[in-house]
């Protein structure tokens, strides 16, 4: 493993943007968000990601450069179209609209529509709480789940954010899919050749398995059965049903149909501390709730209780002092991706 | 087991509730909220609670005639201080306050504070959803969960709502607890002498436990892990922390401390379809969500796939013609309370 800077890396997303004809300012977002998820130490979302999205611009199905619109009948609602770009830029715009009529109104609703992947709530949440704000967001996604009682995956495995300010510290961010476990968890027990506990997955004909490989052919399952179930089409209702974004089949998976838009919606709902208690006295109370929690006893004595969002910070603190951990083909990779010697890569659904 | 008319059960809590000084306008409203409950087929939130509140107004725990306070800086965002009356007068308040503001301004938040136990979610989102608007809600509870990775009590089980009305149909209606199961599962479970599968809670001790007696004396678990825990912190930041409110041990224990108002916080978080896609279109939209979800097969091929709402909606329908399902004691203890002739109880806590 090599350390690469955060400077470096966003520099070499921004290159291999522009070279797909990525506008610059454009181009700087969408690596911000790369940056983001490598320094909060989710790589998956991270810079990892470049050569799919680079893959998917130079067979068509991301728009480089989208004519993005913005449609409000009253100040503190707006709709985006994202007309097939990045997702990451759509939901970048987003947020900047959202922000700025959440400080104008005291809230905001921004539905974004007609985007693609949009990388990680998390980096969205961290932005909107640098900006003083309470921050909810969420995304459609392909469907992966089955509804409770269902046995096909009729349900986006859509994830959700919170985010909000802290004093002297750094923000309560919390970035959650639905599903009881990840696909990345469920392939680790198939390698190690260990069976999962019941209720995390469900086999290609929907019934229960604790072998790690029939749930990834099968499904993941969603947390609390009915309850996981319906926060996933809460958040599409608030994403894509609300804005006039695609939704269920209308949305289209973003390896298995690459030369397409995905068809995916996020939003953004924003509320300005100001408008209620006042910022400095809400990011101190922020801090003493988190301090109170974080004070009671754990179960085991050597991990203190947490709060969400500390791990991120604590990762993007070293990430960004040291640099981002990444093994050498993958630098070489970035590389030729923003040198052009490199094309994108589309891997198997 | 008899059928009491809604109307009937409605006028006994009115009547209850008037006589320890309630006005007409808050008794009502209160009622309400009982008899919505029963006809969703919640009883533990319905009529049957009555006697409960009627008690904590007897101890002084609940101001019968609170002087309701709305402060607001900006149109959409308002905080209704409670001083503590009626949980259900005190949110009821602050949902009329939010869906006259979601119409005049698209989207409204509105924070309730000083207020007590307010009932369920799902009747509210029935009550936004009927106006047409798309509603988040949320209340803070007594800490019994205990933080991922910790061993006591130490944040609320917080019950969130989501609503949204369909065209031709009953409304998206999603309320949940953070829980995995609830503790009337776990007190069935000991009845029957059942152990219950590990994750659902832990003992006193904060050690996994599959017997339902020992998670009954420690701890329910949060769905999900980390996931539930940081769903129950978010909706504590909606409703106490962005409002004013009291948060963790700031919160009084309705039963432990009955004489005292339990200084709860709730929230409402309205979006008008109107200042997006248009009212009918929205509805329409969320009849084809749903009817595309429903069609999907089901696991057990005499149970169809349902969305959120559909059960309390059948049973709406059901009880509110064929009257609410109560025994006799409950319906005499009902009159009782109502005539007089019955002090209202706390029940162990």
């Amino acid at each position: 493993m090599i350390r690469v800077s955060a400077d470096e890396a966003r520099a070499l997303c921004v290159e291999a943007f522009m070279r797909r004809g990525v506008p610059a300012a454009d181009a700087a977002l969408a690596a911000e968000q790369f940056v983001l998820c490598d320094l909060f130490g989710i790589p998956t979302h991270g810079t990892r990601r470049l050569s799919n999205y680079i893959g998917r611009i130079e067979c068509g199905g991301i728009n480089p450069k989208p004519d993005i619109r913005v449609v409000s009948r009253v100040p503190p609602v707006a709709i985006l179209h994202g007309d097939g770009g990045l997702g990451t830029v759509v939901a970048s715009r987003g947020l900047e609209e959202g922000i700025r009529r959440a400080k104008a109104n005291g809230i905001a609703y921004v539905g974004c529509i007609d985007s693609n992947h949009f990388g990680a709530n998390a980096a969205y949440g961290w932005l909107a709480a640098r900006e003083g704000l309470v921050c909810l967001s969420g995304s459609t996604a392909t469907p992966t789940i089955p509804p409770a009682g269902g046995r096909t995956a009729a349900v986006g495995n859509n994830p959700v954010g919170y985010a909000a300010p802290c004093a002297g510290g750094p923000p309560f961010l919390l970035d959650i899919a639905m599903s009881v476990t990840s696909r990345g968890k469920l392939r680790r027990a198939r390698e190690l050749g260990e069976t999962i506990p019941e209720g995390l997955g469900l086999d290609r004909d929907g019934l229960p398995t604790t072998d790690p490989a029939a749930a990834l052919e099968g499904f993941m399952l969603p947390m609390g059965g009915h309850k996981g179930y319906g926060l996933a089409l809460a958040a599409e209702v608030l994403a894509a049903l609300l804005s006039g974004g695609g939704f269920g089949p209308e949305i289209r998976h973003q390896f298995k149909e690459p030369e397409r838009s995905s068809n995916l919606a996020h939003y953004f709902l924003l509320i300005d501390p100001e408008a209620t208690v006042g910022r400095a006295a809400f990011e101190a109370r922020m801090r003493a709730y988190c301090d109170a929690i974080k004070a009671t006893p754990p179960a085991d004595p050597s991990r203190p209780v947490r709060v969400p969002g500390e791990g991120a910070a604590a990762n993007h603190a070293r990430n960004a002092a040291a640099g981002i951990a990444m093994d050498e083909a993958e630098y070489a990779r970035l590389k030729g991706l923003a040198a052009g010697t490199l094309r994108g890569e589309i891997p198997e659904a």
